[in-house]
């Protein structure tokens, strides 16, 4: 990282101060020296085990249905496809889209004012965030969140404000479902103050897998309601919510729709997280600036790609796809989970999404078990973590980047296993968690 | 646009100061009411007349090569080519690109260290901006410059000043060569204040089509060095100098290396403008916060798309492609050229990239021509592209969409004509432009 040494530079006299040789930006000020979760707990980044089996980080270790291969295949063929997309994207694709999302949310959708394709839902929340954020305003993220969301707002001036979604006193010493993680309400209003500007949900929830109630979303829109508050629902996980419960999304409960963006996923929808394409939706008077912003940051998205899940979007709509789709993962959760119970650590039980957060309090590591300087100052979930790839060659993910500091506390005894993998993995990696056994306190 | 009247907002008391309903950042609000030169200037945009032939927006008319078209295919079926990448980007590419570049910024660039992947040259400019933009710093922009970098500069809280690269006075009434447009050292020099932080330079340039000599590029880091200036090099067109004329890089030469990030694109280099993937390449310590910003604002970049320009670089090194790719750009140049002889204006004639300045001072347009509202306020450019769009069915870009307010009268009798087109298309677009011959006074 302090490359200045080799680099030198002419400003030599606030070396000290300048370690990139220039002044960097206060936004990327926080980030170059870290070192994030992500590049940690990777078999691929060199610091865990090689042959770790990876439960770390949310992708598929298999490909995208053929049906959408194809599509895309015969996309790189159009020479069209393979060049300037509308920033808006693609006409097909919001077509679909419109026909696919109507029915959630409750309207029909305009796919000429009220869909926009971004390069991943990631870069539709940055480009909302650029869109409607102002330096000071605040930003209701509820924790453990999406790592990502921090820099989005503070990258555009905003202050994040946390809220916790505290998991239930029952969850240290049994399984819990993640229904019971719950939003306290007067901590939320509590949280308001007059620069709020907007609330960030997530639902599917990532990491709880808790799928947020009518009741719950009607509670948090009716907050947004009173204090005039703008909704970004991180919705990335929709098509995958269990055991036949149903996707509720904010912004068609009440009059929520016009305050709303909803963004959401083709990696998540269709086992292609390296494609980069999502989409945000809502009222056309949020989208329009949210696509003025994204014009300039990435201009347009990858066509061929944008054609093929274009396509794949309308073939899910014919073939059953989504619900094949939910049915396979409902049996790798329930693979993961009957693992889980062999290894007897507490967890709480998704909903939707692919993970599962497993409570650690009675893990017991060695006194003698030495951890690398890259851990020092992080919080416990991060020695289990590196404990558990040692000692059990798995990669799981702590969950503490996902909290603020002053609320690690609520992290620090969980650990996040993804099961966005096929069962033979997850069965393997469950047998290695094993090897954790004699390290467990009985209950 | 004003989509308030149908989506009524809450805070109605502010409804004029608010048409979004909600505040939008300072840095969208000069974007969301405007049209810019691209939703106006496209046959597909339903301004112009649907049958143009579109010399317009820089795209080419073919698909990429098979050879990287099948790369591209083969990566699709690989299970982690479809998934997240390394926000670093992956790593064949890196290597390919360090192969294929080390050679012109005459050192060993380091895979590792030095060559960054981004969601195209736009957003890896836009995370090079967001990197090292502090609020107020000025950022010196070369103009006609790429509209993009406007907001590039300003989303991050730069300051813009505009630079002109001036045209000979020969060009009104003959030919020029583009190495006759010139920037003004003292112009330059003039412009530099203590807030000034860097210098963008773009060679071969968009749209003059001049390729900046080694006293030239010399001459503009220097000034960067007496002030401690960063540059910005955007050298997309790298590999389409014509007449066997070199690219310089800038970084390559003197000791500029260390304050310059340069910015390259596969979409240039491959006909692939809508795949998106680019790459900026500088010294670890200025490419480390870039990457930092661009992880935050897109993650990764497109991977299948990546697979494949590993690829495609690797075969083009082995196969001439880029040396038979100048050979047909210099034929397609010259097709247009030939083209524009017949129509009697005159023209500066490139020496790189892929676009012809037309001068304009002689044509003259009918009093009683109507021009749409949408033409209000604009420079004569626009009534000019908007007579030769309905009169020849050509569609052309006015430059003073390039060029500072102030400096609107440098490009106002000027018009872009593309020719990354085939030459079938570049003969029958000439041939419609001699319907602009009556309206066209003599030398």
């Amino acid at each position: 990282m302090a490359t200045s040494s080799t680099e030198p530079s002419t400003n030599s006299d606030s070396q000290q101060a300048k370690p990139f040789g220039w002044d960097i930006s206060d936004k990327i000020a926080g980030e170059v020296t870290k070192t994030d979760v992500w590049s940690v707990f990777s078999p691929l980044a060199g610091h865990v085990p090689k042959d770790s089996l990876n439960l770390g980080q949310g992708f598929m270790n298999w490909a995208p249905p053929k049906f959408i291969q194809q599509a895309h295949a015969e996309a790189l063929e159009r020479v069209e496809a393979n060049h300037y997309q509308l920033p808006r994207g693609n006409v097909r694709l919001r077509k679909a889209l419109s026909k696919y999302l109507s029915h959630s949310f409750k309207r029909d959708l305009d796919p000429n004012t009220e869909i926009q394709i971004t390069a991943g839902a990631n870069e539709g929340m940055y480009a909302f965030a650029t869109a409607f954020i102002r330096p000071g305003d605040e930003v209701i993220l509820f924790e453990p969140y999406f790592d990502q969301y921090v820099p989005q707002v503070t990258f555009n001036g905003g202050v994040p404000v946390f809220v916790p979604i505290r998991a239930p006193p029952a969850a240290t010493d049994g399984n819990v479902p993640a229904s019971e993680w719950r939003v306290d309400l007067a901590e939320l209003r509590k949280a308001i103050t007059p620069r709020t500007k907007m609330i960030w949900t997530n639902s599917p929830h990532n990491p709880i897998g808790k799928v947020f109630t009518e009741d719950e979303l009607r509670a948090i829109g009716q907050v947004a309601e009173e204090h005039d508050l703008m909704i970004l629902a991180d919705e990335v996980y929709d098509c995958l919510t269990f055991d036949k419960r149903e996707h509720i999304r904010i912004a068609a409960l009440d009059d929520f729709w016009r305050r709303t963006v909803t963004v959401g996923s083709a990696g998540k929808s269709f086992s292609a997280t390296g494609w980069r394409i999502g989409w945000a939706v809502g009222p056309a008077n949020l989208i329009h600036p949210l696509m003025a912003a994204q014009t300039r940051i990435v201009f347009c998205c990858n066509g061929p790609a944008q054609e093929a899940v274009a396509s794949g979007v309308e073939q899910a709509l014919e073939n059953g796809f989504f619900e094949d789709q939910v049915r396979a993962y409902e049996e790798r959760r329930d693979v993961l989970l009957e693992g889980l119970d062999k290894l007897g650590l507490p967890y709480t039980v998704p909903e939707g999404a692919y993970f599962v957060l497993v409570n650690t309090s009675r893990l017991e590591i060695p006194d003698d078990f030495v951890v690398p300087d890259m851990l020092k100052g992080r919080a416990r979930d991060w020695v289990v973590a590196w404990f558990v790839a040692q000692t059990a060659k798995v990669v799981l993910i702590p969950p503490t980047d996902f909290y603020s500091k002053e609320h690690w506390d609520l992290g620090k005894d969980w650990i996040r296993v993804a099961f966005c993998k096929d069962t033979d993995t997850l069965r393997a990696a469950t047998d290695r968690l094993l090897t954790l056994k004699p390290y467990i306190r009985s209950a």
